[in-house]
């Protein structure tokens, strides 16, 4: 395989080969170590999650199904209704771990409907439900993200400078990703785009992952400061922005890493279009507005300390940390789904696509 | 002295004792370590503020006058036409050394003039004069800052919450500083405000110089990173921004520290008052706009790996790195000065201040 196709094609969470863990790339080791992990235990599983070793709302959503599966194994032999309190039990404990993206939820909810559903039947078989389902969901994540990149290849042209921030690539889902889908795709298809990669403090997620991603992809990526968003825009060298989404609500109003709505009130600024690019499973219809998305806040010490060889600020200066932001629904242009492109009013196209 | 008359009357460049060296706190050693350097040499004095040691546009134009009058100590034998001629090679190599700020310039004009003023004169009356030049240009920056502390404070009130970017206190400038002069002005007086300082990537003076400042002082501050500011604002935590410059052309268009320009757009989307403070000296009216003002790039490795423990991106990942960026002048509500408070339309207003 060409390098372009390891980074699309190479599955970064997956079953081991005797089912019995999950293997997973450890994200907060890139770029320096490709070091992979093989995860049975539940502590093992929620602090992968809490420590971004997987992390983006659709990888998460993989994981945990697999996790799930995983640990499902291990008390099977119980009688079905503790079997079912412990899946439970379990369930609520790893939805625990990250409270913003509503894929983690969406996905746990999944794998306990099949417990739900199997009342009465053999253990035996409520796992090999359980292993088909949580295999579903990743293949219909491929199926997702190779369709959200079509969608989005229509709205960018060969040569196009292309913003993003964060990482919703390869790593954050599977397969092309969901921000970077169209650039992956295109790439493919021999177009060349100029993306700007924000490098996404305090987590960096951009400089490690993105650029990562799409220099071993063969893209032209140039990795810039958050803050040097504005001035890449003033230059013009930005005809699209393209950001994944931890949860849309209702109305259109989306949770993403923190400082997509800064990204997105630039890009208004310079009249450049701003889109974000996710799976329907983001999207969550019992969610009015994003007033009412929970936002995580994380340890300061990531903003003063982590990765530094010595702290960059005192010890005793307060820091802000939010994981993420809210985007007003009026910032963005269009809401790119596997199901086709959502324009405003969201509160209408969104609803549209779950008729 | 207490920590709040210490941070505001400390001077961090001067003389040494027998006038032969110039003394600066290096600033790239905090918060970890306050270490004091003595340079004599015109290379040390040029790495000084090349790699940033003495930085701040006020700050460096102090220390260029003071290294000027150092080093023309070693060469006061020659006759006149050959003092004054390795009096303006050196002004030229020590202007090259950062080409945004305009302080640099100024201050090393001041200081050339006293030269050619001093044609016929004995060199020792010349190094008289430039002592007395250099010193006073300091002197003018305290007596500046105190001024535009007070004009400023003008624009804010007891509790309000101010957002800043990069570091434009007493470490930049001298005593009080300009966009920081306000805040301990105001402290000095009983006043509060929360102030939310941006930790300003690459080189994270937010973080290492202005956390540390007001930190010290006593101040409320919280640090944010860049991609923060947006949800800060949004959270109705702010009240006014207040941020330094390095250059304001005649139409009131800006450089400053690179993020400063999205900070203003995010002001303006969330209807913020945004100001920058600085003495006139950085008023430049030969320079017509912003596009006239020449952008510093620096090294890549800057955003990949300084600072880190280890490399945060690929070593060919690409990266754009301007010092600086320009902020258009519609974006500002006023340019605070020590001759008074300029309100649009500035060509009008700023000319006024040179009548």
């Amino acid at each position: 395989m060409d390098e372009l196709a390891k980074i699309i094609h190479t599955d970064n969470i997956r079953l081991s080969g005797d089912g019995r863990s999950v293997v997973i790339l450890d994200q907060t080791q890139l770029p320096n170590r490709v070091v992979y992990l093989t995860l049975s235990r539940e502590e093992d599983c929620y602090e992968a999650i809490l420590k971004l070793r997987v992390r983006g709302a659709p990888a998460i959503g993989i994981f945990a199904g697999y996790a799930m599966y995983v640990l499902a194994q291990q008390y099977a032999h119980l009688p079905y209704d503790a079997f079912a309190a412990e899946f439970h039990r379990q369930r609520e404990y790893l939805n625990a771990s990250r409270p913003t993206a509503v894929n983690l939820n969406w996905a746990l909810a999944r794998m306990e409907q099949v417990v739900t559903d199997g009342a009465g039947q053999p253990a035996a078989e409520i796992l090999d439900r359980l292993r088909a389902e949580c295999t579903a969901i990743h293949q219909e994540d491929i199926s997702m993200c190779t369709r959200i990149a079509e969608y989005g290849l229509t709205l960018v042209k060969d040569g196009d400078g292309i913003l993003t921030h964060c990482n919703a690539g390869p790593l954050a889902t599977s397969r092309y990703g969901t921000a970077l889908g169209p650039i992956l795709l295109g790439k493919e298809r021999g177009m060349e785009f100029r993306v700007f990669a924000d490098e996404t403090r305090p987590l960096l997620q951009g400089a490690r992952l993105t650029s990562f991603e799409l220099q071993k992809a063969g893209v032209d990526v140039t990795l810039i400061c958050d803050n040097m968003a504005s001035i890449v825009m003033k230059n013009g060298w930005v005809q699209a922005c393209f950001v994944g989404c931890d949860r849309i609500a209702a109305n259109g109003d989306f949770a993403n890493k923190i400082g997509t709505s800064g990204v997105a009130i630039l890009a208004k600024h310079y009249g450049i279009p701003f889109y974000t690019l996710g799976p329907t499973s983001t999207i969550d219809m019992a969610c009015p507005d994003g007033d009412h998305i929970p936002v995580e806040q994380r340890d300061p010490g990531e903003i003063r300390e982590k990765f530094y060889a010595e702290p960059m600020a005192l010890q005793e200066v307060k820091c802000y940390n939010p994981a993420f932001d809210v985007t007003d629904h009026t910032l963005l242009t269009a809401i790119v789904t596997e199901k086709g492109i959502c324009y405003p009013p969201f509160t209408e196209s969104l609803k549209k696509l779950f008729e």
